[in-house]
Formats: structure tokens, sequence, C-alpha cells
């Protein structure tokens, strides 16, 4: 019997994150299946072999995963097979990979971002010609790979046109398409539409996919589509420190959320309980909801004290400091429960006012 | 119920390295004890805070430990907290860092390794004086840190008075001391010392300590020993993408190995298992033990042809294309009746050469 | 007698910009001074031991001056010496180094730059508020350096106070003050200001003080103004590449330049001839001068087909190809005739269109 | 006139470095030829274009002469792009790069050295496997460019049959051949070739090519003599920091030491003036000359007394602490007085012991 015990209340949840939550049943139950007896390491064991056509039947034949730890990890591996050296990487001022990845691109990838503020988290072709010029010029970094995220760090999402009509601008440009999915199943089921439709179909070139927000112990993979767009993928995710050991324990966990509809049930009620949200909320004097709600996040303003009450009882971020704007996300395993429990506290809290 | 399936065979076991070996029960148990409910990410999770003394009792109140994902990460993030950019390493030539990492420490954090060739993995006084000289000198990275693996690449052993001579050396010359210690558990079983007289009593001021190749699914730990040793410790985790999002599953697989003698018995496992292999190997014609077996490898050559076909029934590497010398590794689940069919194994392949 | 020989008409002169210039005559003398016989390289010559008086004549007593090879080296060299790898640089997003270094912060040192759009090319406090907070937060690239050009990319100016100011923000949030001062000559000239007015007396830390765009052959200079704010200068110019072999050939340009007034002189011609160009198209119809002519450049819009004439006669570059703005800047040696003999062709070309 | 001084003594010449020497009057003279008027920076001018010719009489015309600052940038930019970032280069480990250049391939280019202790400074085809294998391994970066040196830091040679040796197999590895020739023209004077019998004929792929230590006063290039073995020049060039802004004062040093035989002439003398002080040290008893004395480099072992005297009188250095050899250099402008008056030095210190 082990010596660790259990800290914490397993039935206590909150709105900080959807990294807050542990893992999906289904998932703990897949890696039990594959624990015992010995397997090849760094990706040489039959459950990495295996969920290759896994992520295939899901992203096209052409699809190839590489397993790694974690999303910044995706994001930097998938950049560097993207990119020379002298090349940059166009992305929103909001961008993770600009704002959260604390400098990873640049200090152990040596990757330029070109950032460019939008509205609501989307580039479009327009906004992408304010970095994406100066091509032959060594004066300049020269832009390589538009990078979107989706669903985007501001909780909205694109249209499989609004990627397409991207991926059409990068080719016209000579460039790749990378899109950050640390969500992507959230868009894909808030759109009622396949994984593909947002990647494959759409014209991306390689994709980080979020593993450890559906439900996930730890993983992403980087699922290179068009295999013309990356090179070296193996040396670099090994030298970028994400190629995992005991692989097969990444691999299962993608077996167990992408070989059925597991991935998808996840999206959906993390989904719905974000509108759920909003629309409790909605109805509370003093509080407005700031931004579309279009996957599982939601965007609100309220009065700090209020806020801090609330905050006391259940955690979340403040996300712009000087507006007083705050982000509320749901997960896989939110429930009406917790929604109504939450929604109840924040009129309490507010009544207080 | 899970969409995985199994696709391998649980009892099948080899020699090939102890990371084939699959998650210790104990370990395994401990992961689902810190599953359920919600918990701050990034380490600000109750197991996360809670190891932390069960990382002080082994190796003293001033250490602080740093879950990381892998080994790999482990050593890149402790070093680059040592090292200013213009510094560098001083290590054998068969260290893991410069042998096996694929470029990492050089590609994604700058850092120059100086090597040492070894009879036997081990670096002395005078060995680290071949590569740590020009202090002062602007034309020469300047030597800062020796690295040393313990037990070594070779499967050799530093005792606590050689780890403390090395650090005194270094002290003298103004350098740190790294410890990369992936099997710094087979070590400490094998010389019957507790884990800080091989570290923090010897004078190393920075640790990779090693987990998964100890039983854990997957995660290791920088420990900083001495806290005015390492920098931006942080920071350098998150950008070298070593931060792990959902840490309560690191945190408590460490938690299951170190708060009892999980470690301990893990290592005894593996270190007996690799003398019993030895012994049996040793009486077998034609084949003969290359290297002291003094943690948990054995090196051996015999005839090609007998290797490889021992090789169609356990899989196991080739240390040396040039001498044809084969590494043989036990791991904390090998069992002696592994250890003994292997050995027959052997003995039939010798008996057909 | 050389086997080289002279390919270009030294009578000709344009506008495209001030390193189209050769070498003031002064300067080479001095060159001519600097050889013969034998020195010791890598600023161990007396030259350079000199050249710290001259500088310090200049920006005070506390200040080194670190010769290197051009700007760009200047400013990764210096900002390089003010970061932790995990540190990260604000600044204007028309900063030298974020749009014309071809990227070599990032990707030759893994400096993350966070870019502040401006209308002016100069940043405040509250511009640079826009990315100076997440102070602890290990997601967030720390920002540690604010870096400002003065005169900046788009010919404005900072006034003392105003470089003041910006330090004293800096100073209040732990941060420190950068300035690329390639251009610091005209401003000071244009501002009829000693040079450390803008630069020490205003609290700036690390100054790249350009000599090229000065009448210099070669070579800028690293001024560390704060020595508590670099840390590694002399390893960090050397594995930067840019710590040249026969450094008395920089210093002693530098010494020519300083030593009394040759700074002063060209700053202030060219100054002159950009204020004269600027009132003689302003009288030109059709020529619009765009931004304040402050220093050495003039920005103006003309009928494109007329821009495409005067530049056959005449080379200079567009700024910005979607409004159709040209950049025209002045030199140390250009002359009256010079500005009045371009005037003339763009004169002569619009009355063509 | 120049407010510049002349510091020092355009007389006194040692035998600490070649690059002690300054600029030979006709490299000085074509300096002053390039200067005037106006040229277009970052190497449009006429005085880089032409010079590619001269290049391409010395290496054939596929070869293409990139114009650098110093010998570090040289080095770094020709292997940066050799290379991708996850391979690396197999060298000596008495290699510039490895021994004498900060850091900088690590540090400033990621770029893994992997060394071989040699007895001469130099390779061989046996030496080489040493370090090239594990082709196909993601845990080896992997090798891809052998670099050597021609002349040797060590003062040795390689014969134009010694590099196509290691050239062929580099290219039955798969691999490519990098030549660090700071003192290429040493050695083809000594080997009475021409420049491309050691380079474009014997199948070096990319190589840096001297010429501060050849009489210039700054300046060295790469030259790529395989198209195919070098990616992004223009844009690596720029992003280390070695695009040169008034790049004609860079090209019109080499079209004066390429042009004719300047560079022969040089070479000559400075070898010469070696065998010249070998001979004459030679004959003093307790002086021994230590390395065969094949360019412009005598090693020598003398006690350590008289070399502290000799040392105030003339400067050089020591090459190794543990067995007190040093380290004689001769360059172009040492002339026979120079030789007789320092061995007349050793000879009278020798007297003293």
């Amino acid at each position: 019997m082990t010596e660790a015990r259990r800290h914490h209340d397993p039935e206590m949840k909150g709105f900080a994150s959807d990294n807050y939550a542990g893992v999906h049943p289904e998932v703990f139950e897949a890696l039990a299946l594959a624990n015992g007896g010995h397997q090849p390491p760094y990706g040489a064991d039959v459950y990495t072999q295996r969920v290759q056509e896994v992520f295939q039947r899901h992203f096209g034949p052409e699809a190839s995963a590489w397993p790694v730890f974690n999303g910044t990890g995706a994001n930097v591996v998938g950049l560097r097979a993207m990119l020379a050296p002298w090349e940059a990487v166009v992305c929103a001022q909001s961008a993770h990979i600009n704002t959260d990845e604390g400098g990873a691109p640049e200090q152990s990838a040596g990757i330029k971002l070109r950032t460019v503020p939008t509205p609501d988290g989307k580039l479009t072709p327009e906004l992408i010609d304010r970095e994406a010029w100066g091509f032959g010029d060594e004066h300049r970094a020269q832009p390589k790979v538009v990078s979107i995220s989706e669903s985007t760090e501001l909780g909205t999402l694109y249209t499989p046109d609004e990627i397409a009509e991207i991926a059409a601008h990068c080719r016209h440009l000579g460039m790749l398409l990378h899109l950050d999915g640390s969500r992507l199943s959230n868009a894909a089921a808030a759109l009622d539409v396949p994984l593909r439709a947002l990647t494959t179909d759409a014209g991306v070139d390689v994709l980080s996919f979020g593993g450890t927000k559906s439900g996930l112990m730890f993983g992403e993979a980087v699922v290179v589509l068009n295999p013309a767009a990356a090179r070296g993928m193996a040396y670099l995710r090994k030298s970028s420190m994400q190629l995992a050991s005991k692989m097969r324990f990444v691999s299962v966990q993608f077996e167990a959320l992408l070989a059925g509809d597991l991935w998808l049930r996840n999206a959906r009620n993390a989904n719905a309980m974000a509108a759920r949200l909003a629309a409790a909320v909605r109805g509370i004097p003093g509080v407005s909801v700031t931004r579309a709600v279009e996957a599982n996040a939601v965007f609100a303003v309220l009065p700090g004290d209020a806020a801090d009450r609330v905050r006391k009882r259940f955690p979340f971020y403040t996300w712009d400091e000087t507006t007083g704007e705050v982000r509320w996300m749901t997960a896989f395993d939110t429930t009406e429960a917790d929604v109504d429990a939450f929604a109840a506290a924040v009129a309490e809290e507010m009544a207080q006012a």
C-alpha cells in the first residue's frame, strides 16, 4: 500500500481554469491497462504505434502525431520544425505563445514572434499583413509561419471558413499555418464539426492538439498535417526536452480520448456549462458578460470587492487588472450543480455590494 | 468504460533498460489518490507543497524540489540555473548530458560542455583540471559547473568521499557541483548510505533526482541543495518547457517513492538482480563481464551472432559497436525468475555458437 | 602599390541613408596614426585604454566603453548584459531591434521583445505599462529592460526630461533603461545639449553609442553608464562575436570622433541639411513632409511615379509601402549643393507628373 | 586635422600573435581608394560585387564570398548555414571554435561540438569516426559537419591529399566539410599550392577565409564552395551580427589582398620568419622546439624564469601552463632583424639562467 496520502477534497471544484481538473475516469482506466511488463521507451512502444491510426482517423491519412509533455512544448516543437533559424512567426498579441509561455519560444528556441493587436484574439488576412512583409530582406526576420489559437485565448472561435481563408492567405504569401489547439476539442464541439474541419480540411499545416485540458493527466501532441511543412520532428522533440521516456502512458491516454467520443463528450460538457454559467450570471444585476461565450470561457466584469469575496469561495483569475475583467472557465468535470452553486455565490456576494 | 485497449503482454520483461518498466503499483495507487476535484495547477497544489517536506527529510532543510517531466529537462533546467550565459560545464565524455540528450543543453539552452575522456565514467580532480582553467579569459567559455552522474552511465559508483573530494575541488576553483542522479537511488542502495550522503553531505549544489527509472510513470525533480547556487528556477522551469500543468500528479508520485522506503526497495531489487545476472553469465563460457557491476547495469562481451539470437528473445542494446560490448539493465520489477530465464537464454544461444 | 582599384564615383552622394557615406577625413587620418608596429589585440592596446577617458569625459567617470563592430552587435551585447535568460525587453514596435536586426536579439541571444505600437516611435510611461506587468509570474517572461532609441527610427527626439521620466518609471518598476543611440549625436546636436544630458544625467543604464553613422568606417560602443546594470560584458562581447581582433583601429576612430567636437560638427551638418531639405521640398507642390524633422531624417509623401523617377537619379527608400511614404536621410558629408541638387530633381520630376 | 593622437611606438614588434600586427600599407591604400562619396551599405556596394570575381579566381566559379567582421563570426555563420538545429560538428579538441571563441558556437548559435583529442591538432577519418556515429538516433545530436583548421592551432598542416581524404570520408558518411582557414594563406604558401588545392579541389564545402591575420585591418570571409551545403547565408550573417554596414571597406581590403599576390607575399614572409626563428632558437642551449614548424608558429620549451625575462622585452603567450610550452608567432611584417633581435634576447636571458 502506498505511503502517499490524499491531501485534498476530491469534491471541490472551481472555475479558475480547465487545468484545475484532474483525470477523467476513462483516461485513468486506460493508464492502468498500459501498465505492467516492459515496453520500449521513447515512442517505440505499441501504444504509440497504435495511436497513430486513431489520430489519422480524425486528421486524415497524412497526419502524424508526436506526443509531448505539455502545451508549451507542443507549440515550441511544432514551430521549430516549421522554421529555419532566420524565420519568424506572426501571431496575435494575445496568443498563448506570446503571453503565457514564459518566453519559451524565444529563450529556448530562438523564435522571433511578430505580434499583432486584435480586438478579439483572432487574426485575419488583413491583420496578418501588418507583419507579413519584407520577404527577401535580410534585415527582417523572415515571416514564415502564422500561428492562430482555436478556441482563442479570449474564448472566441474561428469558423472553418475563417481558418481556410487564413490558410489560403498563408499559401499566397509562401507561409505556413500553425494552430495552437489546446482547446480545439471545445471549438469543434461548439461549432459541431469534426476536428479535421478546423485543421486538415481548412489547410492547417501543423497542430498542437490539447490533451491536458480535455481530461488527460498530462500530454499534448504535435500533429503534423502537412508532412512537407515540418522538418526534424523526432530530433527536435528530443532536443526540446519533450520526449517522454515511458511514452506508452501518454499515448494510451490519447487512445482513451480519441478512439471513441470522449473528447467530444468532455468538450460538450465544458461548453454547455459555460453557456449555463453565462446565462445565470447575466441575470445578476451588476455583473456583465464582456465577450461572446463561444466555447468554455466566460469573461465578465463585476465590482472588485464582490469579486474578491466570491474568490474566497471559488478561486478564479482576474484577466485584466486595469478593467477588473475576470475569467471563469468550465471543465470536463463541471456539473450543473457546480455552476448553480457558483452562480448563487456570485449573486449572494453581489447582493452584499 | 474506456475505449482504450491493452495492446501488450503485461508479463513480458527484458533487460534493455530500466525505463522499459512500467509504474510500480504503489505509485499507481498514489496517482488515484491525487485524482478528483480541482487543484491549482503549475505547482500551487497541495501535493507539490507537501512533497517539499518529503524531499527535505532526505536532503536537508535547505533543499527545494522542483518537479519536472524528464531527465533531460531536469539536467537542462538545473544547469541553466547554475550558469550565466558565458559559463561552461565540465563533464565526462560519457555523461548522459553529452551523449544522449540530443544536444538539448547546447541547442535549447546554449550551454557549452567541456568533455573529458575517462576510463570508467568517473571524473576526478585531476581529470576536471584538464578543462577547468582559463578563468577570467574572455576567449574561454568560463568553467563554472562540474557535472557528474551517480551511478555513472557505465554502471560505476562514486563513494561519498569521492564526491566530497570533487565538491571541495569545485569550491577551491570557484565552481559548483551538479549531480545527474537519474539512478541515484541505485547508488545509495548499493553503497548502503542515505541519499544525502551522496549529495547534500558531500557538497553537491544541485541535483537531478530520478523518478522515472525508479518506478514512476513520469517525473524527475531538480533538487536545489545550495540555494545560492541556482537562480531563476521557477522561470527557467517554465521557459524550458518543464512546468507541468497538473503537477499534483508528478508530486504525489514522489511522495509515494520517498515518504517511505519504496525508493530503496526498488533500487535494492534492481541492484540485486544485476548482481544475480552477472554471477549467472560469468559462468557461461564465452561471455565475459567487462565492467564492475556496482549498481543495476551489467556490461558484457559475447559473440555477435549469439547476442543477436538472444536479442530476438529479449531486447537489449549494443553499447559499443566496435567491440560488440552489450549492456543489460535490471529494473524495480525484475524478478529472479526473469534473470534466470534470461541467463538460460544466453547459455542456450552460446551453446549454439 | 595596391592591386585594388577605385570602382566608384567619390563625388556621388544620395539621401538613402547615413550609412551610404564613407569615412570622415579626420577619422581616416586617425586610422593611419594607429597603424604600424605591434599592439596587443582584443582591447589590450593603448588606444582602447586611452579612449576610456575620452568616453568618460562625455558620459561621466562611471562610464566604461566597450567597442564593438556594428549597431546590432552593440544592442545585443548591451541587452544581454542587462538581462537574465528569463527576462524581457519592452520597446516600441518601430524599434530597430525589433524591425531591422534580422531577429538577432531572439535568434542569437534568446531575448524576448515585448513591443508597443506608438504614434511617433517614442515610448512613454503609459505605453511602457502596457507590457511592463506580470512581475513574479513564471508564465510571463519577466519585463526587465526598457529600450528606447534617440533619435528614434521615425526621426523624432526625446527631450532630456522625457528620458528622465522614463528612467524614473523604470526604477519604480525595478527595471533598467537601455538607449539605442546609433544617432545619439544627431539628437544631442539638435537639442543643443551634451551627450550626457540624454544619457547619464537622465538615468540611462546602458547605451549603444553610434559611430558608423557619424563618420566612422566601422565601430559602435556599448557604454555602460550604471556599472550595476550590466554583467559579463567582456565575456558576452566575445561570445556575441563582437570582439575585434585589432581593436586599436576601432578605438582610435572613437578618439577622433569624441576627443574634440567632430561628433558635433558631423551631427550638426546632417541635421542642418535635413532642415534645408525639408524646407526646400515643402515648397514643391504635391510633396508633403509627413513627420516632424527633428534630426537628420525627412519623411515625405509624393506621387509614386515621381518618386520612382527621382530614385533613378538619387537612391532612397520607401518607408511604408502602403502609403508610399519615403525617407530621406542626410549625413555628415551632405552639402548644401547636394541638397539643392536633390530638391531640384524632386521639383523637376514633380513637374513631370 | 584629427584630434586623435599616436599613442604607440610604430617600430615595436613582438612574437605574441599575428594579430598584434597592424595593416599592410597596400591594404591601407586600398581603404583610401574606397572612401569618398556614397555607396549602398550591407554589401550592395560595387566593391563587394567586384570582389566576388577575385574570390572566384582563387576558389572557382561556384564560390561565393560573404565578408564578415571576424574569425569567430565567420566560423559561426558558416557552420550555422551548414547545420539544422539538431545537428552537430565534429572537430579536434584543440580547434579554435572549441577553445578560443568564448563558447560563441554554443551560446550564440546553439551548435553542439563533438571534440576529439588529437596528437597534433589534425583530424583523420579514424579520429572522426570516434564521434561520427549514431545517425538516425534522436538521442544523439546528429553529426553533420566536420570542421578542420588549416593551418592548425598547433602550427601543423594538412596536405591537399589529407584534406581530400577527409572530404571523401565526410561524403561517405553524408556529412559536410568546413575549414577554418584563418591562416589558410600560410598553409598554401608553406605547401606551395594554390588556395583552391586545399579547399575547392580537395572537397571542402564551406571555408572561413582569414583576412585579419594576413594584414587586413579587419575582415574575414565565409566562402561557400559548395552552394548546396549552405542555407540562408544572407539571413544568418545578419542575425549573427556580422553584416557590415559600410561593407565596401571590408571588400576592398580583400581585393587588395587577393587581386594580386599580396596574400602570398605576406604568408611567405611570416612562414620564412618562423623558420628563421626556429633555426635560431634551436641553437640555444636549454631551448627546445616542441612541434613541427610548418607555417608561422614556433612552439618551444624553455625555463620559466628565462621565458619571463624574455617576455618583459617581447610579449608572447604560454601555450600550456602545465609544461611551460610557449608559442611564438610571426606576421606579415616580421623582419629578419626582428627575428634576430628576439633570438638574441632569448639567448641572453638563457645565458642568465
